[in-house]
């Protein structure tokens, strides 16, 4: 893809962007904040900048912003301007300090939420004056520079409220008059993102004056008896509309709860939640629309919506505010979902001159890779064994888990919880295990546990075991232990996104040791010993310290795009820019992921 | 208001339009069609202009649409071109003949509705094709240029409609897809028109492809128990929120039965009936929406809306698609409603050359004056009179009623229904009675009966009486009379539409004999005799033949309204056209009103 350079004056600051890019959104790559209070609409007229290099065709938004001199001397909306070849622009010093916060993985956002409150003091009515309760509102408002809808629910109240006083607090979301309250009412301003997650769902509480978040609650996803994965609960959908509207409902109330439950912890209405953003795997936003799935799960894996959505809050079910808006965020693929989306914004990925590979590890692993310049994405069916299943004593990352695992002349496991009894062993303890097991020489590269025998002198030789029906096993406890078949299970995983990564790597041309980080997302991820991720070949072989784990993005990007409607429409964009390779799709999947069963060698890794 | 003239080559046609209206809405006007498909939406690139005054800017649409070659002869699609100075420029011969209509009062219209069905042969989903099943539609949409808004509802249902099949009909209703239906079905394309009168409610049911009228049928508006007019209505809706639900649900009832029975007589499915377009006057559209109308009965008389409003069905409850759309009519003032916008865009009276009065008379008499120039509107206050309210033997114009009266040597009456037998007077009735004693000699200009005494000699001098109370009155028939209280009744409303035409008028500067017509709106219009309106001073002394009952144009003009997009928008236009005057803030109306309760002397309307 073709690159523009555009350099902001006098900064000198320059960034490559593609054709068609706006001087605001490319400063905003740059990091150069752009004053503008509409965040990029083209209606509030703040964010003109002079271009230098040669005439810009002036828009009509300029010609409404800007005096005919102006315009003249080089002036344009930054917002409106796109560029079609390279572009020097001077920037006038900002008229005021935006205001932004750190988020992500180290992001600075500018606070210009979608959800904006202002304070109108309406004329009062007259004969000579006849203009509706909402035109009086709607000619306050576009002086604000904002043009509205207004749906019938609203209308409902309207007149009830102008009744009280001619001082009101009026509530834009987008283009949507969503509140018209008695009074001043700006200190009461809040948004909430959601990461549904097929296992858990995380809630975020967001004041929108100061982005911080007021309360921040998690749960299980309440569609967890209808199956553990995505597949299983397009299974249970499959069984008819009815089961559709079982798992709708089953998620929104997830999602209610957490709502009530953030609320209240921060003594909030939910009449002032304005907005909500929500990323999740498609699957997951399929289902929280009613809308059936089961494209996802059969060749050729279509979905029926992959784009963002914008919708009333009472139209979905989420009990904010029942005229505020839901925001959903767009996927990139079937596989590749908002959650990615939102991974790709909190972490910067796709805006930074830094190669990256960005791995969310789950059933199924999603990885992204690339810089600025391009990015790949892919899915690869993990299957369930970092989540435990498949796994003799395999469980989730709670109470009695063992995370993690030292070998050395004795067995050392860190578990999850207070009374610290081992009860079975979670993704990270799985992949300590093994990679311990590596390091301790004792599992070989293709995969094979030693015997007891052939280990005679280590001194965790005892601890080489086999069960009942004759298959090798390593023992961490007297009960719990790690068979051979554990060891295939992991094998299988682990190939599956060492192959994805290959893949997205070949596609960009890229060697691994090219790679400048690698960042380990989602929950999962947080866990991982990455130096164990490196050994069992999960990961490239990049030295250990350019491998993150950077949490929780998904909800972190979900809480971006709420503070922040230029980070937003960023993210919006990407589904367009980034690549999405189909894994069942690629020729040779099948021999690759074969070669990759394999652990790396120990010099490769040690 | 400054008028610039355009001139159509090679025709020569011109036509003075005001600032800012496109080149394509301005041919419109002057009855030359412009080839469009899109309607003058800016997407189909069909309507094409060559400017030849002077070069024209070329807007980003032109960029999109022409090639730069075209564009520097000066080509401009013409829907984007607004006009900021006189202008020339040449129309080439449209590619089809336009499908085309009368409609309303002798207009031709072009059949373009605001609904679209396209037939789509979407490819099919490959592996490497992993497009969302919403995204193909989108794009095979965006080849015929539309651009599209999806709701929750719709997605539910594409999932299954795609699985059977690859060729679907996709309907658009403005930039909403409403529907996408498995394999062909063009030929089901229907719209539903609703006038909703205070008293009436009128139902259209619209086939799109040929724009006649598949069904009519009419019934009473189900609010009438809570109030003959207006005003009783918004006092039972200030009862309370559960009056204004009572007040809501009943109209729509009404509607709904009406839809049923027009859809059942054209063996139409509601399922294929994707819009509906309603007028009524402003408070029926507030209680139709729920929306508290008593800003509208308390000074100083606002709305809380005006603005046209467009909804899904679902949130209207009207039962067509749900996802289908509502379009209410916008209104011009609290008492000029939307269905008088509609009468204007049926009559074209605010896009003629002709100097024309519109007078809708009910309880309420709406009096729209002037030409594509500069058109003025009011409302009037004129009681229950037409109505039969207030009148001793009043009645509506029902089975029994004295609709036309003729006082020669006998009285000869006119009866509604078949058994001939006079139960009471209607509006029409009251007035050709009143007319014709004017005529007779037995009526004074000051409106006082004559005795029998001083009518001695006259032939109809025994039918001058006397009631219990010494009120004099005129003997119809044994049982009916109308009484010198009737005669003060119709000339208080006679007066008050009087007056208001007088200030419509004088607000113009015209004398009311540069009158090239007087349009008599409403299905009361329809009846009244205009010889005898003129007589008793209703309307203006023009020469009678000027005087003309238009029936019922607000049905008409929502019809046209949904069989062309071109026409609705040039009505959504007329609020902001149309000046609207306030009648209880006009100084002297106190003083012009009892000037007006006279009736004109004979000579003038001899």
């Amino acid at each position: 893809m073709r690159k523009l350079q555009i350099t902001y004056l006098p900064s000198g600051i320059a960034v490559h962007v593609p054709v068609g890019t706006t001087l605001f959104n490319a400063a905003h790559w740059a990091g150069l904040p752009i004053d503008s209070t509409c965040g990029g609409r083209g209606t509030c007229g703040k964010c003109a900048v002079r271009v230098v290099s040669r005439e810009a065709e002036p828009t009509p938004a300029d010609h409404r912003h800007l005096a005919q001199e102006r315009i003249e001397m080089g002036w344009r909306l930054s917002c409106r301007c796109e560029v079609h070849e390279d572009m020097s622009c001077e920037v006038p010093r900002p008229m005021r300090t935006p205001r932004a916060a750190t988020m992500g993985v180290g992001r600075l956002v500018l606070l210009e939420p979608n959800v904006r409150k202002l304070l109108l003091e309406l004329p009062e009515p007259a004969l000579e004056d006849h203009r509706s309760h909402l035109e009086r509102i709607r000619d306050a408002l576009a002086v604000e520079g904002l043009e509205i809808d207004v749906g019938p629910s609203l209308l409902r109240r309207l007149a009830a409220t102008l009744a009280d006083g001619v001082t009101v607090t009026a509530t834009v979301v987008g283009h949507h008059l969503v509140a018209v309250e008695a009074g001043d009412t700006r200190d009461r301003t809040f948004g909430v993102s959601f990461d549904v997650g097929t296992t858990t769902v995380v809630a975020t509480l967001v004041d929108l004056r100061s982005g911080a978040a007021a309360a921040v609650a998690s749960t299980i996803n309440r569609q967890a008896p209808f199956g553990a994965d995505v597949i299983a609960r397009i299974g249970h959908a499959m069984t008819g509309p009815q089961a559709i509207e079982q798992l709708r409902a089953a998620v929104l109330e997830t999602m209610n709860d957490l709502l009530d439950e953030t609320c209240a912890a921060a003594d909030v209405a939910p009449a002032h939640v304005y907005e909500s953003v929500v990323v999740g795997n498609a699957t997951m936003l399929h289902l929280l629309l009613g809308v059936d799935p089961r494209s996802i799960a059969l060749s050729p894996f279509v979905a029926t919506f992959l784009e963002p959505q914008d919708l009333r809050a009472a139209d979905v079910g989420l009990e904010i505010l029942p005229e505020g808006r839901v925001a959903l965020f767009p996927s990139i693929g079937a596989y590749v979902g908002a959650d990615i989306v939102a991974d790709v914004l909190a972490t910067g990925l796709a805006r930074g001159e830094k190669l990256r590979l960005l791995i969310d590890v789950g059933t199924n692993g999603e990885i992204v890779c690339g810089s600025a310049e391009r990015v790949v994405a892919t899915a690869a069916p993990a299957g369930p064994a970092f989540e435990g299943g498949q796994i003799l004593h395999g469980m989730r990352a709670t109470e009695g888990a063992i995370e993690g695992v030292v070998l050395g002349d004795q067995v050392r496991l860190q578990v999850i919880g207070s009374d610290r009894e081992p009860r079975g062993i979670c993704g990270s303890g799985l992949i300590d295990t093994v990679a311990q097991l590596r390091l301790a020489g004792l599992l070989k590269e293709n995969g094979i546990l030693l015997s007891g025998e052939e280990a005679t002198g280590h001194p965790l030789a005892d601890r080489l075991v086999e069960d009942a029906d004759g298959v090798r096993a390593f023992a961490l406890t007297r009960d719990i232990v790690l068979s051979q078949l554990d060891i295939r299970e992991l094998q299988s995983a682990k190939a599956a996104i060492a192959t994805g990564i290959q893949v997205a790597l070949d596609a960009l041309g890229l060697a691994p040791e090219q790679l400048d980080e690698v960042l380990l997302a989602g929950s999962f991820g947080t866990y991982i010993n990455p130096e164990s991720a490196r050994v069992v070949g999960l990961v490239p072989s990049v030295p250990v310290e350019r491998i993150r784990a950077v949490g929780n993005t998904a909800s972190e990007g979900a809480k971006m795009a709420l503070v922040s409607f230029r980070e937003r429409e960023m993210a919006f964009g990407f589904p367009a820019f980034i690549e999405y390779v189909e894994l069942s799709g690629v020729a040779d999947f099948n021999e690759r992921f074969i070669r990759n069963l394999a652990f790396p060698a120990l010099e490769a890794v040690g």
